[in-house]
């Protein structure tokens, strides 16, 4: 076992220090579970991952800053690109190959590092260069290579499978290791959950702060600008787990705003409600936080009316969640909560048993009730074998998992309501749904938009963890935002690395 | 002609507005160039660009905001992926194929626009789906497809060359357009002009404000953050033209720090000199601007050496550009005057011509003096067919581009100067140029880092258009570093759109 003391990760003494015993962690869960999986062909097989590559714009010389690939930097934590890694499952040894680099690197990139200096930086065994890996792995023994072959439930895309000259001098099994590090990704130890608590802690902040700097009058993609710099600035947080989705008004009922598309462009109204979903990520692992709140920091009685079955929803399953609890469970749940409210409104009518069984609750709620976090902020794991398939139903069937909950699995629970035109449209034509509608209330709804409360949580023994920290209720919320903004100044301290 | 009355892209009253139009005259010159080429094979002759695809963060479902390919965006400035164009260099006419979107991204991406929507918003004749492409060009009569097929001269990478299903039912020609489309690239319009100028003004608040709120002790990444917060917040701009290089200290000696594996994380000391280069891209067009300053505000002797030493080149540069002028020329000049700083200093001693025979110059400025910038931050056009070759001599053969200045060309003047270790050392041992070096004062700058001072220009027919405002003598950046940080508010403001 490599010496890991005092290997970390950080961006400063007020940012988290991530030990990079992390991965050495990960890297003896790996081969524990594949020793179980593969008996005694453990012996001379070796998981080989490839890192994510150089890139640039298109055709200019224009590179982005290089974000490692997920399933690689849960192994190995590297933080450039074009490595390739192995680990010796059966003697649970971890190798990393580094690209041999022009010496005009130094001029231009920075100093040069040995392959030394990388062994003792991610606490690995040892260090080849990637253009002689076929060598390395032919004189470390190698027979067969585990690659990491399969489909990501969320995207269909397949993974990065490595790919070198010479690989075709061994035996190459893509089978086991896919399922098996997927898997593994859906638990988090505790040192991915201080990382993960970290991220969360960053975005709690920075939403605090975009709303008690928001204005009416000020553009959507300024406080996304806010947002991003809180992060960075304070947090250390250079990357975010996915395009800030910054809505007003009636843009809250786009569930992906903020693309190219809809750049969270429009000028904020002075009685618009505002659905910000937002999170960074810290050393890859991500946050995913969403908060609803009015503009200008007053809530109507429209707004306090949908925002409380939205957070009704969000505390029923939030007290319901523990190991055991079926996923779409949770999502009828919050469902069931959301269609109370809204008939207390006035907005719905009739028996709210009956509009489960109709699933009226997939038009005020078309997306999944949250998804598993980590690495990737749709983490993997959700449909692997022996999981629960998709179900089919509307609302139901956008759940990007439908397992039993588990300790140790990090979970997004976001129930929103959202007046969608299209949505509403199709419910008003439909002869299973229509009857439920109150079309002279709804109306008054058509140009609200939506809100959305998402906090990230673990589940833990006897329930969960919340690792969001930002205000949730009505009065909470208008405290908030009638503060004064803050000075600039870190709010983040950890103890030094 | 379709009319363009009214379209044009912007991100609200406080930032630019930019007409559509701008795009109309990029596409009439280049019909205008093609006819001259083609001569009679111009009629049915259709040029088919590809615009650039969605993308997702490796196999996860995470998209990166997207950003137009450069060529796209100069024919059509469509802001969103998955879109072809064709232009049809006969009858100067354009079209669009869109991509043909599920019904389920009104509900998650926004509201469906039609090709009518499409074809007012981006000026062009017609607008067809994507999927259609192939019997759409056949009812439009296109006979010959001029398609993109080039290398980039900074990457080496090939250009995004159109491809579709359908498109072997047509001849392909893919020799002409590329030089034709990179050389028209180099000289801008007045339009987009207004564009560049206005990415610089966006990129010289935001620098200032960066020299404003600096104190030793802060991290580098924290005026990054800052810099892309000014640049989103209060310009508009989402993107930066490439990696923010926030040096200092020592780190200034590595002319692309900023990159994942050195991504300005030092602390920032009290004497240290500041490099930063940063510069952001309004609707794709580009600035890159170079502020060096001591982090404290106040320069030592040796920083103020080594800084005019830089800035006399700097100006000794811009007195003398203008059409008819080599730009390798411009580069010797540069390193003349940056030479005979250092002798002057002490650094150096012996004549100046016979450094200058020598290339002493290249070990204090390895770079190339500068690069044409447009909608690429290194743009394109730099070594076409008929140009100057590159260089070969050291410092000289970094050089983008050896062309003869012309009016309409716009360029960076970014003279450095750079204490580099490895250079140093292969300098005090090279026969050739060890006898100009005074080891005993060179030896007091081995942590200096280095300095830049980098402008953005237009070339005019007398002379060159400055499009960077920042201070630049010793004196103004002393006096803007010693002014409180502005107050949190828009600085931007053009008639509305």
């Amino acid at each position: 076992m490599p010496s890991t003391s005092g290997a970390c990760f950080t961006r400063g003494p007020s940012t988290l220090h991530v030990p990079r015993e992390l991965h050495v962690v990960n890297r003896r869960r790996l081969c524990e579970k594949l020793r179980a999986v593969l008996g005694s062909s453990a012996a001379g097989s070796f998981v080989v991952l490839q890192g994510g590559p150089s890139t640039t714009v298109y055709c200019s010389d224009r590179e982005p800053v290089f974000r490692q690939e997920s399933y690689f930097h849960w192994a190995f934590g590297v933080e450039e690109p074009d490595y390739f890694g192995a680990i010796d499952v059966d003697q649970g040894l971890a190798y990393l190959f580094m690209p041999r680099l022009p010496s005009s690197y130094a001029v231009w990139m920075g100093q040069l590092a040995s392959p030394e200096d990388v062994r003792a930086r991610y606490c690995v065994d040892k260090v080849f260069y990637a253009d002689s890996i076929a060598e390395a792995l032919r004189e470390l023994q190698a027979r067969t290579l585990l690659t990491l072959r399969g489909k990501n439930s969320d995207s269909g895309k397949m993974s990065m499978e490595a790919e070198f000259p010479g690989m075709d001098g061994f035996k190459v099994d893509p089978k086991p290791l896919f399922e098996v590090m997927a898997e593994l990704r859906v638990f988090k130890t505790p040192l991915e959950m201080e990382v993960l608590r970290y991220a969360n802690r960053v975005s709690s902040e920075a939403h605090k702060e975009v709303m008690r700097r928001i204005r009416p009058g000020m553009h959507e993609y300024q406080l996304e600008s806010l947002f991003l710099h809180k992060c960075y600035g304070d947090g250390g947080a250079r990357h975010v787990s996915y395009t800030c989705i910054c809505c007003t008004g009636h843009n809250g009922a786009v569930l992906h705003y903020g693309h190219a598309g809809a750049p969270n462009d429009s000028t904020i109204g002075d009685g618009d409600m505002c659905l910000f979903d937002m999170g960074c990520e810290y050393y890859c692992y991500s946050s995913d936080i969403t908060c609803s709140f009015p503009a200008n920091g007053r809530f109507t009685a429209d707004q306090r009316g949908v925002y409380e079955a939205v957070l009704a929803a969000s505390r029923a399953v939030l007290d319901a969640i523990r190991p055991g609890v079926s996923w779409p469970d949770m999502h009828r749940l919050a469902e069931r909560r959301i269609l109370e409210g809204l008939r207390s409104m006035g907005v719905l009518k009739g028996d709210v048993n009956a509009m489960m069984e109709a699933r009226l609750g997939a038009t005020f709620m078309p997306h999944g009730l949250g998804h598993l976090m980590g690495l990737d902020v749709h983490d993997v794991g959700g449909y692997l074998s022996g999981d629960p398939a998709r179900p089919t139903e509307p609302g139901l069937k956008s759940l990007r998992t439908a397992r039993t909950l588990q300790a140790g699995m990090v979970l997004t629970v976001e129930p929103g309501c959202y007046f969608i035109d299209v949505l509403l449209d199709e419910a008003l034509e439909s002869a299973k749904l229509k009857d439920f509608l109150v079309p002279e209330v709804l109306r008054r709804f058509r140009k609200f938009g939506g809100v959305r409360i998402e906090d990230d949580v673990l589940i833990t023994d006897d329930g969960h963890e919340m690792l969001t920290q930002v205000p949730r209720t009505v009065a909470e919320i208008e405290a908030l935002m009638s503060e004064r903004p803050t000075e600039e100044r870190s709010v983040y301290s950890t103890a030094p690395c």
